[in-house]
């Protein structure tokens, strides 16, 4: 493969770069939590992140890095929803134009977020399209940028500031973290934070929560090699359905994950519930996926001291509404 | 009047005493929310505060401070529900029992997590009954101490922990405050602030945030004298409808207090789902007061830094329903 693969030093550099531009996310603790858990549970909420999740952090590490004389016709990207706001924000600050390919099943409120951030959208369907095909062929056409939503060594260490900060704020806690946990579609966040968090401290487990039967990094992770899914759809954590985890971020992976867990429709909702009522945070089906596992206990917590990532926060208010009524 | 009013100092009492127990809530700062009100607005959310709101803080510095031998009953409270909340989570981590007297019409949420961190729940009629009268039969009845909403010196000094957390975050942000604006029902929560808030910098203003109908310490303010309100139920803010503000907070306020603002239903729903959709978190109305007052601009924003608190999140999950689906 020809990545260049993401060093510690990237994420440092991505930090620099991102500079006040990403909201540094504060690491929470909340005695509910802890309660429930038997654990010590450090929540790190990139709900709370500009365009409500972490993907600004990947998006404008790579984006502010684009020769601009190369790529008048700004930047092409594919993506579910959140991955969109982020490279429209970021290109928006970059002074670029953006057009996202996004499937048409995607909540409808990622969509509008996307075109207020300056996003133009071109929808596909999810089962019968290529969405890569589409984004070359755009690409090709106008003179851009391919952003790819987590497989770029700039994205992988952009996410990974997350996990700098995690650290950095979890030492001013006086707490040095046995567990991380951090939902995973393509596997950008996790294994960015499992860089930062790995050299930061070698011991720490870091882990990937995935939805029941998208559970690719995880099945990856145990037979040493890329795993697909079945299915392309069908799970309510829309934003964590890819068929296969990337090549780079499996290369990343194999290296620096402790394993991966699944959780199911059923868990994400209990978990999005539980935010709502004890936690008083928003957060989306996917970006609830490690919680899901820290709840149910699929990530080993009891006695131990757990950060655990809150992913995004952009949800149908349809859904959170039927979600917190159940 | 026999209150003593509390100072600078008893705040910083207040802060030791409540050691870890309380949440260093953090303060945050979110792109969406500047861009729209042209200010830098600093978001403190008491909604991540134990039990879901402030009252934490000031319960929790009454309580620990009790001659526990004059009590053998342990305490007794009115509340609508999360001084509720505070007191029964304080009393059981103190090792006393705890009595709230709360209206029939609390929210079931507020009921049901007085009664999950302990408390006993004796309801009455808001409009027919006094709960005073109630409270004070209990506690002689049951040798209890009675625990103030707000008009007690301890009570005040633990809220304005909050404050005092508020301006130390700002400065390592290197933001001095303009304005600092808080929810307002019975005043101990923005006197509480004013008194840290003022004396780390005399310059900055503070307002306190009621809602219409209930802005009894916005006229006070206004008049000079203490002013009631006409009615005693009907506004959407279940948490902010008191009769007047408190002796010994009107006192506080007339010396620290720029000025009160009132908001409608309509402004406090919109400020909801503003939290909702661009914030992530869940506020209940009476929380979202000062966020409303910012939204709307009733306090002056524009261009300025001003520091807003989140006081509470503790909704039921129909109302939130319906509020974010408007």
């Amino acid at each position: 493969m020809d990545h260049l693969v993401p060093t510690y030093d990237d994420v440092l550099a991505a930090a620099e770069r991102l500079g006040p531009l990403a909201v540094r996310t504060p690491l929470i603790e909340q005695p509910a939590l802890n309660e429930r858990t038997s654990a010590r549970v450090l929540l790190k909420p990139e709900t709370l992140q500009r365009v409500g999740s972490f993907k600004f952090r990947g998006a404008y590490n790579a984006i502010s890095r684009l020769d601009r004389s190369r790529y008048p016709g700004g930047v092409v990207a594919c993506s579910s929803g959140n991955h969109a706001q982020g490279v429209a924000a970021a290109s928006m600050i970059c002074g670029m134009n953006s057009l996202i390919v996004m499937p048409r099943d995607a909540p409808e409120l990622k969509i509008a977020r996307t075109r207020r951030y300056g996003g133009e959208v071109v929808t596909y369907d999810r089962e019968t399209e290529d969405r890569d095909a589409i984004a070359r062929a755009l690409c090709a056409e106008r003179k851009a940028a391919y952003i790819p939503p987590f497989d770029h060594p700039d994205v992988v260490a952009g996410q990974g500031t997350a996990g700098l900060e995690l650290m950095q704020q979890a030492k001013a806690l006086n707490a040095v973290p046995d567990v991380v946990v951090a939902p995973c579609s393509g596997g950008g966040l996790v294994t960015g934070i499992a860089l930062a968090v790995k050299h930061l401290n070698p011991a720490t487990e870091v882990y990937s929560a995935e939805p029941a039967g998208f559970d690719d990094m995880a099945r990856s992770l145990a037979s040493g090699r890329r795993e697909r899914n079945a299915d392309l759809s069908g799970s309510i954590c829309d934003a964590l359905m890819v068929a296969t985890p990337g090549e780079l971020t499996f290369e990343i992976a194999r290296e620096t994950l402790a394993g991966g867990v699944a959780v199911s429709d059923e868990e994400v909702r209990a978990a999005m519930r539980f935010a709502f009522t004890e936690l008083k945070l928003v957060v989306e089906p996917g970006g609830a996926a490690a919680l899901a596992a820290v709840l149910t206990g699929k990530v080993p917590v009891l006695g131990r001291t757990v950060a655990c990532v809150l992913s995004g926060g952009n949800v149908d208010p349809a859904l959170f509404a039927e979600i917190i009524q159940e």
